[in-house]
């Protein structure tokens, strides 16, 4: 069975496993503050173009969530996310685990406006009960989103003046960063997000990393004391290194963007199957997770040499999958789903 | 200015100031284990028609509802409620504060149905990655909801025997339930919510109390050690038998049922006045709040001599706002409401 | 039997009960933005003679303690509290449920010192592993103490500048604040609090009132959205002006200073007796809770007729008990507690 | 500089990382679902001797231990420590940000005793006012402890019985249990930990593991939707097979107890040159952590070729430190070590 059903399959990058042997019996100082650490920061910091950033590594996604935004709020603030959040949705409800409410907001492509976060500020000062609601601090964003959507820079930008406006911190979710970076027409770059957000995360775990995310915060305020935080959560790794090697070895010679690049090179070659056999998507959108709406009857024949992961039945016999490349993805394998598709959909027609 | 803005304007019916006047130098326990809280409890469980539900006194609605959810929920659970529900939109962040999602379904009424709880279940337990998402466990609905409306005998037992089916706790919010039990049309009764519910409770602070509300358990596991909860989330009101003895007045002599069915002849005058000038309701309901949409000029009219809460913007020039009876409203100020109304539409027509 | 057990036995003052029945039928707005609570808030602030303190009315001790700690703190802050403090014994984990450790210190004497504040400090700032410890930002105190015992002026001074000193704030639990202000020798003055204290709360509860804590914050930071954390953790009274009219009461004519006192003059009367007797207390103190050290054949005789506290059990047959005094203990009780304890001593000494 | 300040300054052994490279293209489940959590977990539950026991993996301790203690508890209950345990002093109120509350005992050695657990849970049962305080309901003990001693069976049977008498559940961190199986006159096993334990964690990151610890489960309760609060912890490693990998080295071919000997091997060589030197022991224990009381001048000489941790200071010219050996120290370095430390005491003794 080959895999397609995410990005998160394999192990990681053979350059990382490397460092990995060569430094393994060096004795370093624990919890991220080895030198490791530091060169890693300081590369992430020459790529934003901003010196003066603050830059954590933490395990997972998740926990980098819940940290993130536990940080920036007092009890009574909440986070604006789009429903289709991963926040709100799929991480067991982490956030509110630590007292503060998601405020959802609803989104045909995973993204939300920056008239929507000025809708929810404006709904609760202006309510009449402001203090008997949550009241909105924070917007979360994920780029790309869940659907594979990006943001272009003018809708950062706008949702990045919304929240300065009303005093409200961006977060933004960059699990899958890498591929968004390096997608066709994308025009965000770090130093971009350095610039219109308070604090973002880079995802190595999906991005040739074994694990780890490198958060990256603008506003001193939510970098206050961050590493209590990061303990008390439980994030804060004791050979802390292993997170600083990993991203020292992304963020040498370009090899966190060529990864990111690879997965896209291949996720538009299945994208150009697909549009060959006029396989609808559910969603377009330019990055490595492809939504492509098909019967019943050919998923189950595709079924039977790959995974994908269901995500929304559409009409009595057909049904949206993902399709996932990622950093590990093989040309080999795509061109097998490339040729498995279309013969799946020469039988059918037949 | 009369006051037509809300149901807890006043302080309490005089036969409870008589009582607190009476009893004001006895001595009693404290933390609600005196022989009023007693007496009280017994009188709800006589109305309930089952022996052997517990019964406890807590200060106000957003406490309550927070100790009640905390109490029944382990950490990665969730209670359903509908999008408008007071603890989903009016209450800070209280549950969440607790540690867990509210799990929001959409409503036009206030009502949530049997097929929505039904589908958050499925869809959690059949979304292939159920230990990422929160765990439904209990469903909140609030009864009469924050739209006026009821819940009929049919409908709450759909929506029981669903929870019953799934494995979750029903938990009914009775805020106002005084003025849902003597509505017109009514067909549920206290006795009905403790056979339904696995926990609910009666309102005091809207209906005739000075405060308090009265929690009504019939599930033991979610009265277990439910004292430490209260005292905990600082609920716990030293004397306790104010709470007792509010509720043992408002039990004798029906005062409860009184009340509310007080409210609810006012209500129905209100609605007689505006049907005939043939003023749409936002919502129609049969309850002690009424929602007439009106313009803003006849509301600035309006507005000079009466109190009311603003609901919602309809079009460019009307409104919907709410108006509350209460126990405490008097006929002589419903008269006066309705010959306004009458004016001010007489005018405007003009 | 006569209650001796704690100082909430009864109701309320004679003329809280004539204000709530005077002000019975006015109609309000709620959630204590009404103008009695306006009026108890400005007898306060001259009272404190500071014209720009924050006055809040919460219902009870607990929801207060929990509203304020979880107000001024961010997650990985602790409250520095004596090991007798309420907080960290008797309030069910009200503080850890908001996520706060409370940092205890020994005591013998309910009280803490700067030096042990410091120490608290110290430990945690060079015990380098300073992120993996709970950082001390708050102070806790009680006056009078658990333990009836009170500050002097010059040991307040002292805490309170050693929490400046290392930026921490200090808040003073006065659940039986009016007993220690009217204690014989007591040199602290509500000016004195407003002064010293980040916030501070005027006991109700066990003063006079039927219920209701009166919650002053001199320091803005802590003071900011603190309605909202009022709201989320249910302390907000939907009829707020019951808090507001019981405390206007309370500071109308100096009644709270007159009921405190009331209550120093009767508790010094019983230690006189317990004096004469030759009966040691467990901890010696000026205020209205006294603590007697018995023999266990002594307290059964006593028990007979009164209700007193366990306290502790000090050697094989004597135990230590609580006796209080309060607003409402009448001379008659207190004549007959002394006379008691007279026979009892004279007979088991035949 | 050599590193005997703690034991996880290396990364893991060979083996692991062997392994690591061997598999890093396979293409796995996520979530700990693949074969490799499952062949893990079955080696550990073949070594505790218990064909149903729950096993998970996790990244490191302190996510592990307020996970376990949030799975095991309801609201207002609290877990009883050793007030020097991990979860008291070092991990910045994790447990606390859970909701729960550390009930600390006193202890000299870092154990507690049956007697001490009973005590707290006597005192809370029998206080009069049980509700107002937290409910003991689980017992954490270290094993070894932080001061490095080690439970004797007879004492974990003792601690097992009175948790099982009054209804508690005992957890035990085994952060660094492969030292304390292999220590000298250790008599407690895999399988006794299984039977006599609630739940239990067998330390990965300090025994050879580059992360990890294996959390093994025997009361189903606690097991009962663990992985949820494992997911919303942020415990839950995409790449979860690289736990089960790690693991299923250390449990191949007695690796685990082998490195766990190696340490104490190394250790007891220390132990021995200290003891020739009369240098005293903080305390006295038979694994890998030593805690020497020496002279600050000592300390000054030995710190310029070695690293230590401070642990507290005895008197004016004195102060214990602690000094590890580990999986990965060496034969070398630990030779190093000794005669630098008699050289040292050689020449002050000159």
């Amino acid at each position: 069975m080959i895999c397609f059903h995410n990005d998160y399959s394999e192990g990681c990058h053979e350059s990382i496993l490397r460092r990995l042997q060569q430094t393994n019996l060096e004795q370093t100082p624990g919890y991220g503050e080895d030198a490791y650490c530091a060169m890693a920061a300081e590369k992430i910091r020459t790529l934003c173009k901003q010196p003066d950033l603050a830059v954590h590594f933490l395990v997972g996604g998740t926990q980098t969530n819940l940290t993130v935004i536990d940080a920036a709020l007092r009890p009574h603030q909440g986070v604006i996310s789009a429903a289709s959040g991963h926040i709100h949705v799929h991480e067991t409800g982490a956030v509110e685990a630590t007292g503060h409410k998601v405020l959802a907001v609803p989104s045909n492509d995973g993204k939300i406006t920056a008239r929507q976060v000025e809708q929810v500020v404006l709904e609760q000062r202006h309510s009449g009960a402001a203090e008997h609601m949550v009241q909105p601090k924070m917007v979360y964003i994920s780029h790309p989103t869940e659907l594979g959507t990006l943001y272009s820079l003018a809708e950062l930008e706008a949702v990045s003046a919304t929240c300065k406006q009303y005093g409200l911190s961006l977060f933004l979710d960059g699990a899958r960063l890498g591929y968004g970076l390096e997608s066709e027409g994308a025009d965000v770059t770090l130093a971009d997000l350095a610039r219109l957000c308070d604090v973002f995360y880079i995802g190595g775990t999906k991005v040739g990393a074994l694990f780890g995310e490198a958060v990256v915060i603008s506003n001193p305020a939510i970098n206050e004391d961050f590493r209590y935080l990061i303990k008390q959560h439980g994030g804060m790794l004791a050979k802390g290194r292993l997170l600083g090697l990993q991203f020292d070895a992304l963020f040498t010679d370009d090899l966190y963007f060529k990864l990111g690049r690879h997965a896209i090179v291949l996720a538009e070659q299945i994208r150009n199957t697909l549009s060959q056999l006029h396989i609808p998507l559910l969603v377009d959108n330019p990055t490595n997770q492809i939504f492509p709406i098909m019967s019943d009857a050919a998923l189950a024949e595709l079924g039977k040499s790959f995974t994908f992961t269901e995500q929304e039945r559409v009409d009595e016999t057909h049904r949206a999958v993902r399709l996932c490349t990622s950093w590990a993805t093989t040309q080999e394998n795509v061109d097998k789903l490339c040729e498995d598709i279309c013969r799946i959909y020469k039988n059918l027609e037949n």
